[in-house]
């Protein structure tokens, strides 16, 4: 027998077993706990669904538990379970630990059966609505439970109206319903192969383990990759007494959120539709009326409402997404939860809330996903761009974006894989539409409101959205849509902004985002709480300064190859490269000396007072000749169109040279230091052009940046030793030349597995180590990214090989190995040594975090990604401190 | 005042200072302590030339040291040093701790001056024999200790020759060779500015500072890094009273082994010169006569030397190569040191004195360099090719090869170094042509015999050699050779073999060399004491039989790439990469697999009862395909020559598929099991033709081999999970069809850094691991072997960034940290995993000690280097337990 307690009443649970009773079911019980008026019920266990996973069956003791708690329940509610004269009616819920809107399968008005129908048809005195939700009952379960295609039930809907004449449902009279009820039931032994079950409680027995089934559905489990939800949570079931917002006149359902979700302002702010089922506002089937007008038509279930959102919020202390019903003039909650909310929102609810003293500031810094951020920085239209709009839709997540029209899931995944820009249009999504707009810029649909399915997955994507935009008429079968006389094919380029619900024909042009004053002041806050340092990766005057703005405390990476490609001088770095001597080649570098110094002469300048990392020439020579197939091509070419000998001889010794410079795989050959040992001329250069700019800008400005140069690719310490001894000496020709005093270091890249495992003796040679985690991820992996992203390893996360992908967000099982071992090693025998990251991964932030816990001094990232590096490095800080724990 | 003493007297002295004194020092000192004669001396040690280079003088006490020692030495000798009347003389050597033949300086007959050389005279009654000591000296002095050009000294002659009509040296007369050290002595004069040193003492030091920098000399370094001896170990120098060999004719010289250093043979074999220096005979400047000769020229001193031979390998227990010199009939020893031997003499010599009760075996595997055996497998001539010698030479290093003729080490390094097969042919070699050497097939002199530079070289690098092939006239202006009529220039090909002496114009068949009895009885000594398995690396069966007969134990990697190139299948596996469908792969897959099982099939024949490791199909598919440059070439040609619309569109499409093949770095791409995992098929394919060939195998012989399926690249242990199921799945499928039980396991190649700090996650799912040290190198490196070799790790290794090829030797420091890591790890949490190696270190000595240590159960490697491997892991063996110590 087994002891474990698989179901709790309501009244049993509390918040903090969310991991047991999940979400909704944890925030039922906390709520009948705080006196909240919900439906009595009880919540069966993750855990049991964890078992009935594992054994396909129910674990032993649950269907007594069950039983019991339902005896419970009919006590609670005075009804039967099954009793035909009074009965008790259920709703079955999925509700997972972490919120999956929409995700998992709902049953409602279980208890139903040819007995009860005609106790709740007196019960209620209204037979339609008895059969009404009988019809609906078995539809449901027909489609969740027992797995027969809705679309059955929804022609025979349509036949009975086509027979009867019926316009609307509504046009259906209880007889229609009760004869509908039993097409219904036909239909299910048609397709089962056995009669719709009417026992109540084999019906919920059923009801939850399909629920428990749901967890392990296609969607949901996309929508837990995609969201980074762990599979083996296994969901809770919530079973709930019924009640109902579509008993007439006095009755009503209603979803809003405590604030703002899309500004964050402190206003109550949703909306109701009267007379209807809750399922009906969230599937946006009906256009629900403004939160405010309930005031005036319910005046008291307002007001009661009204207090029950400043309960929630004080008890909660976030911002609440909440369902409600009133049946018969009596308000019932029947969800709270954390609200999804815009960057913008979650910023200023934190803000606010921290003003309000609701929250501090640390929990205020936990409340916001630093990945959000990203949505603050986003593209906006262009405001002096002069545009006409060709229809307007709500305004359900901001942001604006260009691309072709799709009209399908599908077809936006396949293009967007492909890396096109597309715009999903759609009548109204749902959650198998997931994948598609996962890869879409955004989505427009012409139905549903601002909770719809579409506007809250945008949101929490950070995409725009326009939901609503009911003028656009979509012709699935011509592949295009119209509003009005206009016409939009599928493949045409359209703008949307989803700051304004505006949606145009064609492109145009888009500007970077601004920042708001509560994006300055959680990000302030975050800067007290960091111990890691956050530069940029940024090669051009503009970036750095873009950079410095965002908060960024200096350069972690300046590339030098983006110089030498520049149309001014990439001819000398070709006569450079095809030089046959040493001192041909000194001449050459004489001509670039001028440009690379002016370059840096820019970047210092925007970075005064602050360390800037220049990185020597990195990529092997031949990435600055021509291509060799190219070349081949155009020989043969010439060879037949009367070229001239002299052409052609010319044309064969850049081919020869472009030959004798190629590589089988240029990513593990003459690059970086191994370049700089070769030819110590070209970062002899280099050094000269840095330190000759860093001494200008000193003269001028009366501070120099504090100049970090980085040999790449350092795999031997010798390698490091014999370039180190090259840059001082050119460093200190200079300074001498100049009688300056500029300060600076001498550091490496780790970005190989040796460098990595022999860091302690790479360490003696240097002021500091930036991880370049992006050559170190391709090395330690051996996955070049070019032939691996949207080849094997696009194969290997869409097949479940990999979760992520590695260039993404740290490999912390693998790359992150290396990356400890050297901070252990380096420190082990210079504990001042400085070190950073420079990859990509410094702007992800479980990556950053990854980064605080191994103990670097900085991370460096693209300036859009500062401020979520600045944020996430605080998020470090507070989860090492486990004071905060952040929402749900 | 340093109390360190700095140097020994040969009677205070031991073999066991080594260290201290250096080889030639310590064995002086040993032989003079066991009695046998030695012309008395002193050791400068090791430890004042380390002193020396660090501080650019003498340590304090060492001038008081020598003073003391010289005292001394007068003593013993009755001479005085400096004294006019009775002078004692000194020679002056270098000793380094390991020998370094001819690569450091010496100066003979130190103590002549104005005054001396008058006192010789006298003393000896021989005034031609005291100036022409000398002008000897003057000339060696000028030129080791005071950097004077010798050819100014050999100009002097030449003329003074001329002047006189002197044909010969020895015609001059001792007034002549009077009158040419005063010309001496004003050439020194003019290139040095100031005066021959006169003070015998001044002399003495100044030799010995000259000596101590010799060690830093550059073909002393050269000579160091071919010989992986480290450069901080300094040389001692010998300071001996001179003997001459040169009084007339009861003097002489001469060398000898104590045994025959080509075959090993138990005989006195050696080369002496009546009234000769013993640098005549070691330069190879006159040609000397047989040992057996001296028996009747100086019978009484022949028998003390055989008795002295006796002695020294009683003493030493190992074969000697001795140095002697006899003045007016009295002998004295000059030198003893363990004699340098071709392989086959080195297990000869080795098993002889096992046999002989002279050593133990375990002594006798530690006398044996592994990397030696390669000469006992080396090419041969086909003995059935018809072919005629141009000429024939001492046959002094055995071996044949073929090549083209080069006549200078620099052309022949050049030429080596881009993989062209050549042969130096050289009046003579020396030290400085040792680069040259290096890079050579082999070498031909014209000059010299079977102890000349050449030679000796030639068999310590196992290169055939052939010596004083006097009948070669070479013409160096002309760049070519003749021999009679013939005339052979630069680049012509020529065919040699070292075994019999004989040169050949043209190419001759080479075929693989046989085994010798000794080298079985050695190997299979080995095989008692190794714990290391060894396999080899085999993809025929031709490849695997031979290695069977070498001693391996099964197959350490099979690769199965090759067996799709082959001219028959390669269509079938163009159809299957060009295939738009699984279901078209899988047909021609199914073409494939008939020739796959008969692949297999010969290979496990010959390796039934032994374990059998296959690798699936491990390269990019593109390398399969046509080269994209080249179609693209093609095409453009089509278009201008007239081809059809339908042949353009035919190259187009084969053209596309490539480029969609095409990868930046192949080497890091969808190859390995990313192959396998998007495409199950290939490797199910494979896996398929593995299992039916092994169940074929087993009917018909009644035994199969032990089957290992490895899956190369496996980064993630999802990968190999994945893979492993699939190949069980399989060869369950195949096993139940035939009824038929053949062990077999599914493991992993370790080749990629993530692999090897995951291991303990991969290694659940491997039966075994095989370290592909190859790819680990690559990736840990960051190094395309395609791109580094002969490119930057040339440079590196030329320019000593690195010591050593890390594609020949394992980069123990880095690479080898991953492989301990994976052992530990791997071997943490499953005890009883495989663990090999497979990578081509695996028969490289160093490489495979490193794997012994780190706790592997097997090498693998090519069938010629199995009897290396065994050797090696055997040496290991007693290295570990430290009982045997190598001989010099």
């Amino acid at each position: 027998m087994d002891d474990t307690k698989y179901v709790y009443d309501f009244s049993e649970g509390r918040a903090d077993l969310k991991h047991l009773l999940g979400g909704k079911g944890a925030n039922l019980a906390e709520m009948t706990g705080i006196g909240i008026p919900v439906p009595p019920g009880f919540v069966v266990t993750t855990q049991a669904c964890i078992e009935y996973e594992k054994r396909g069956a129910f674990p032993d003791g649950l269907e007594a538990e069950i039983a019991a708690h339902l005896a419970i329940l009919e006590t609670a509610t005075g009804k039967g379970f099954g009793d035909p004269m009074n009965s008790l009616l259920v709703s079955v819920r999925s509700g997972a630990v972490v919120s999956m809107p929409g995700m998992m399968d709902t049953v409602l008005n279980l208890g139903l059966n040819d007995d009860t129908v005609v106790g709740v048809a007196a019960a209620t005195g209204n037979p339609r609505f008895a059969y009404d939700s009988y019809r609906r009952f078995i539809q449901m379960f027909g489609d969740v439970v027992l797995g027969v295609d809705s679309q059955h039930f929804e022609d025979a809907l349509i036949a009975k109206k086509r027979e009867v004449g019926a316009a609307e449902d509504t046009d259906l009279t209880s007889d229609d319903l009760k004869d509908l009820t039993d097409r219904f039931k036909a239909i299910v032994d048609t397709h089962t192969g056995y009669g719709f079950p009417t026992g109540t409680v084999e019906q919920l027995h059923l009801a939850i383990q399909a629920v428990f089934r749901s967890w392990g559905n296609h969607r949901a489990k996309v929508y837990r990759k995609i969201h980074g939800i762990p599979d083996d949570l296994g969901t809770a079931v919530n079973i709930q007494s019924m009640v109902f917002g579509n008993k007439g006149d006095t009755s009503g359902t209603g979803v809003a959120f405590t604030r703002d979700p899309s500004t964050g302002e402190n206003r109550f702010y949703g909306e109701f539709l009267m007379n209807a089922q809750g399922e009906d506002v969230v599937a946006g089937m009906r256009h629900p009326r403004p939160l405010e007008e309930m005031r005036e038509v319910m005046p008291a279930s307002y007001e009661q409402l009204v207090a029950i959102r400043g309960t929630l919020e004080s008890h909660y202390r976030d911002m609440q997404d909440i369902e409600f019903t009133i049946e018969d003039g009596t308000l019932y909650m029947l969800q709270t939860r954390s609200g999804k909310r815009t960057a913008a929102a979650a910023l200023r609810t934190a803000v606010d809330m921290v003003e309000e003293g609701l929250i501090t500031k640390e929990e205020a810094l936990m409340r916001v996903d630093p990945a959000a951020l990203d949505q603050m920085m986003h593209p906006r239209l262009d405001a002096s761009a002069p545009f006409d709009a060709l229809t307007k839709g709500l305004n359900a997540s901001p942001g604006a974006a260009v691309g072709e029209v799709v009209f399908d899931a599908d077809t936006a995944e396949l293009r967007g894989d492909k890396g096109d820009k597309v715009i999903l249009v759609r009548w109204e999504t749902n959650p198998d539409d997931i994948h598609g707009l996962v890869k879409a810029q955004g989505v427009i649909t012409s139905h549903g409101g601002m909770t719809s399915h579409a506007a809250v997955v945008a949101r929490g994507m950070g995409k725009p959205c326009i939901a609503g935009a009911s003028e656009i008429k979509i012709d699935m079968a011509a592949r295009c849509f119209s509003v009005g006389d206009t016409v939009v094919s599928e493949g045409d380029w359209i703008t949307m902004d989803g700051t304004t619900g505006q949606v145009i024909v064609g492109t145009v042009d888009l500007v970077p985002p601004q920042i708001d004053k509560n994006f300055e002041i959680v990000l302030g806050w975050a800067d007290e709480v960091r111990r890691l340092g956050v530069r940029t990766n940024a090669d051009t005057p503009e970036d750095s300064t873009k950079a410095r703005e965002f908060g960024a405390e200096g350069i972690g990476l300046c590339r030098t190859e983006h110089m030498f490609m520049q149309e001014d001088r990439l001819p000398y770095v070709r006569a450079m490269i095809m030089s046959d001597s040493t001192e041909e080649r000194e001449a050459h570098l004489a001509k670039l000396l001028p440009f690379q110094r002016d370059d840096f002469d820019g970047i210092f300048r925007a970075m005064v007072g602050l360390p800037v990392t220049i990185r020597l020439l990195d990529p092997p020579l031949h990435e600055f000749l021509p291509d060799y197939t190219g070349l081949m091509v155009e020989l043969e070419r010439m060879k037949h169109t009367g070229a001239t000998a002299e052409q052609i001889a010319e044309k064969e010794a850049l081919a020869a040279k472009v030959k004798a410079l190629h590589e089988m795989n240029p990513m593990l050959g003459t690059r970086g230091c191994r370049l700089g040992i070769q030819y110590p001329e070209i970062y002899g250069m280099q050094a000269r052009a840095i330190m000759e700019a860093a001494c200008d800008v000193a003269d001028e400005m009366g501070e120099a940046p504090i100049v970090e140069i980085m040999i790449p690719l350092v795999g031997f310490a010798k390698e490091l030793e014999i370039m180190r001894d090259l840059t001082v000496k050119i460093a200190e020709e200079v300074l001498a030349e100049r009688s300056a005093s500029v300060a600076y270091k001498v550091g490496t890249m780790i970005e190989l597995p040796r460098a990595a495992v022999t860091a302690d003796e790479i360490a003696p040679h240097a002021d500091f180590f930036s991880f370049g985690t992006n050559d170190l991820t391709q090395t330690a992996l051996g996955f070049s990214r070019d032939d691996a992203e949207g080849k094997f390893l696009t194969h290997y996360i869409q097949n479940d090989v990999l979760k992520d992908n590695p260039f993404e967000k740290l490999d912390q099982g693998g790359v992150g190995q290396l990356v400890a071992m050297a901070v252990e090693k380096s420190r082990a025998v210079k504990p001042g040594i400085k070190l950073g990251i420079c990859g990509e991964h410094g702007g992800e932030p479980s990556s950053v975090k990854f980064c605080h816990r191994v103990g670097l001094d900085y991370v460096s990232c693209s300036p859009y990604r500062v401020p979520i590096a600045r944020l996430a490095a605080a998020q470090a800080v507070l989860e090492d401190r486990g004071a905060a724990t952040q929402g749900d």
